[in-house]
């Protein structure tokens, strides 16, 4: 195979950066129990009901996490929050009500809602698969969403310059 | 849940227009045994090995072709290649070298390579993920990859107008 040809093809699959709020099953202290992390392999695989794909790197604490909890939310950036972003890449740092100085909150699934995004989707797990990559594919029914209702452009790779994938 | 939100959510996820080539079991007669198909919802899901994951409504015959042959290729429009898209939403007319007019080649996995079109992925399916949604999701080991080799931008959601999701 032509391993620069699949490297360079692959990357013209759009791609954005998620910010994905996960919990352990039992939230007993917010500070070790919940967790968020930047995603970037997302897509949606069923109108009826509702559900997305979500890649997930194995052997991470948040893959755990979902495996565990069963949940997750697909938080979604705007364009222009790079930094909010960047906060996500540090160590995190989780008080009652922020993740390194961001805001957030419990939502339905008892995972992270981020309220300074503009939409997230909460997911309850329909399948964990283990397809033998270096990333699973978790596949979540989408039970509450939100959006903030203004014109928004998503964070992107080609907007963000960031990329994953390859 | 707020189902506006949700659609308004989900379509968020940015996506782009592929072309998948697929191919019966056995290709006796290439007019009946080869078809391609516009899909919209794929992502990468692993690096090693490479991985991507496809979404595909169940009930069509290309869904029953990949499941039965075990291979498909996503091949990838430009951006300005709209009019070549437009060709396979209609029914497809395939002759020995062309699928609509437009040009093909069997590739390494017997299935439909565009050789017009600026790249390629060629996958063998690796799983076959039912989990209860409208489309099924496939996922397939790329082993074979093309690339133009210009500076190409893909036709996504946002660049098209199209869109597919929420």
């Amino acid at each position: 195979m032509d391993e620069q040809a699949k490297r360079n093809a692959l990357r013209l699959i759009p791609g954005a950066i998620y910010v994905v709020g996960v919990r352990n099953q039992d939230v007993d202290d917010r500070a070790s129990d919940l967790n968020a992390f930047i995603a970037s392999w997302v897509t949606q695989c069923s109108f009826k009901p509702p559900l997305v794909a979500l890649g997930i790197k194995r052997g991470t604490r948040s893959h755990a996490m979902i495996r565990e909890s069963g949940v997750f939310v697909i938080n979604f950036l705007a364009e222009d929050q790079k930094e909010t972003a960047k906060t996500f890449f540090r160590d995190l740092e989780v008080t009652d009500t922020t993740m390194n100085g961001v805001a957030y909150r419990i939502g339905e699934t008892g995972a992270p809602v981020f309220p300074d995004l503009p939409a997230y989707v909460e997911c309850e797990v329909v399948a964990f698969h283990e397809d033998g990559g270096d990333h699973d594919v978790v596949v979540g029914r989408v039970v509450a969403a939100g959006f903030a209702g203004q014109k928004v452009r998503p964070m992107t790779h080609e907007t963000s310059g960031w990329s994953y994938g390859g």
